[in-house]
């Protein structure tokens, strides 16, 4: 099975900038990033990320050249990651995963894997579940409809992330005659997208990404009746 | 097993004020009571309501007697429920609950489970993951840092629903020396508090809960990057 993990350096987490700026997206984007391909090493799987465009370690030192040589380091791609095998395709999202998936019908691998970078909650156990669960496309759903994670068994199914996708690839697949398995863990369903996910990264995980947003002044605050996060000010 | 659900009819779901009436709340509070006691019984148990006091059908119909028959029976509580064995506690959660899980020390069971009354997307298949996960305790987190389902095995543990119970729940597990099992379900994550929790009840559910919601004119909104309701006007 091949896994892949689709990826942008781009204004990631656009949704988090009511609590954290630009170049604070950019590195909690790589530390879920990072969690996200141990975990997925952690299943005996070695991952491939898909971006729009090479993650170019010069590159990203080069843009950084007029700062501090201390605020160029902290920018660069973590070396964990620029190392991964990559496939560059800067088509959108659903096209770029569909160029992955024609994979399967070419004959290539048995099963293709599709793993947001953004499960920072995900355990090899969980993705263990995914990637043994049953059928010709097993999706983990995602708060809101989204899917978070998905295998794919067969040549006649073919991703589209817009809206509601959950629903979408469930009748989609149903359509084609596919059998759907359907993978019910609340790690799986929880891609940190907004503020009030933060607070799950930090009461469900110790990786990188909670001790980035612990370093980053962020905690639990039980003070409301559903617990959120809060920043310190210093 | 004893299996228990905390309810209460008094102004329940109160996060929900932005999109429902306190009638509506009512309704929608008892359809997904319904739902969780028929899921409870799939699982070959029989589950005990524990409300803070008598939901009686009688005093619901003198309360509407003044408004036309349609709406007094409209109001009443559903027969499904009011037949099912009650325990009535009117002290808060927290001290209501521990009363029940004195039942383990008393030896008069092996175990109770508590199950919160708006697990809506519950599935008997989720419910027994949590039932036959090992540990002296065994926890469903919720969304948010909650407990929204549990079992005790053993008679040293006690609840405290107030702020992140879930860390809390786990830690005093620990600290009384206690084996902990966690279940990762997003079905029993999803407790049903707020206006943005609706989506999932209508996305991944199809009972009563899911029913009433569409009767009142909710459907699945997918104009926004996460999908979540909107109502009809008519």
């Amino acid at each position: 099975m091949d896994v892949i993990v689709p990826f942008t350096d781009r204004d990631p987490k656009s949704r988090l900038k009511p609590v954290l700026g630009a170049a604070e997206r950019r590195k909690f984007a790589f530390a879920m990033l990072q969690d996200v391909v141990t975990t997925i090493e952690a299943t005996g799987h070695e991952p491939e990320l898909l971006v729009p465009r090479p993650l170019d370690v010069a590159e990203s030192a080069a843009d950084t050249a007029a700062k501090a040589s201390e605020a160029a380091e902290d920018d660069a791609v973590p070396e964990s990651v620029a190392d991964r095998p990559t496939i560059v395709d800067d088509r959108p999202l659903t096209p770029a995963v569909n160029g992955v998936l024609s994979r399967v019908a070419d004959g290539d691998t048995a099963a293709v894997a599709i793993v947001m970078a953004d499960l920072a909650l995900a355990t090899p156990t969980a993705l263990h579940r995914l990637f043994s669960a049953g059928g010709d496309v097993a999706i983990a759903p995602g708060r809101g409809g989204g899917t978070n994670a998905l295998v794919v068994r067969d040549p006649g199914f073919a991703v589209d992330y817009h809206g509601t996708s959950y629903r979408d690839h469930h009748r989609a697949a149903a359509e084609a005659g596919l059998a759907v398995g359907v993978v019910d863990s609340m790690r799986l369903a929880s891609d940190v997208d907004e503020p009030a996910d933060l607070v799950e990264v930090l009461l469900h995980t110790d990786g990188r990404s909670a001790a980035w947003l612990r370093e980053a002044g962020f905690e639990v605050d039980d003070s409301e009746s559903r617990v959120g996060v809060q920043r310190g000010t210093e």
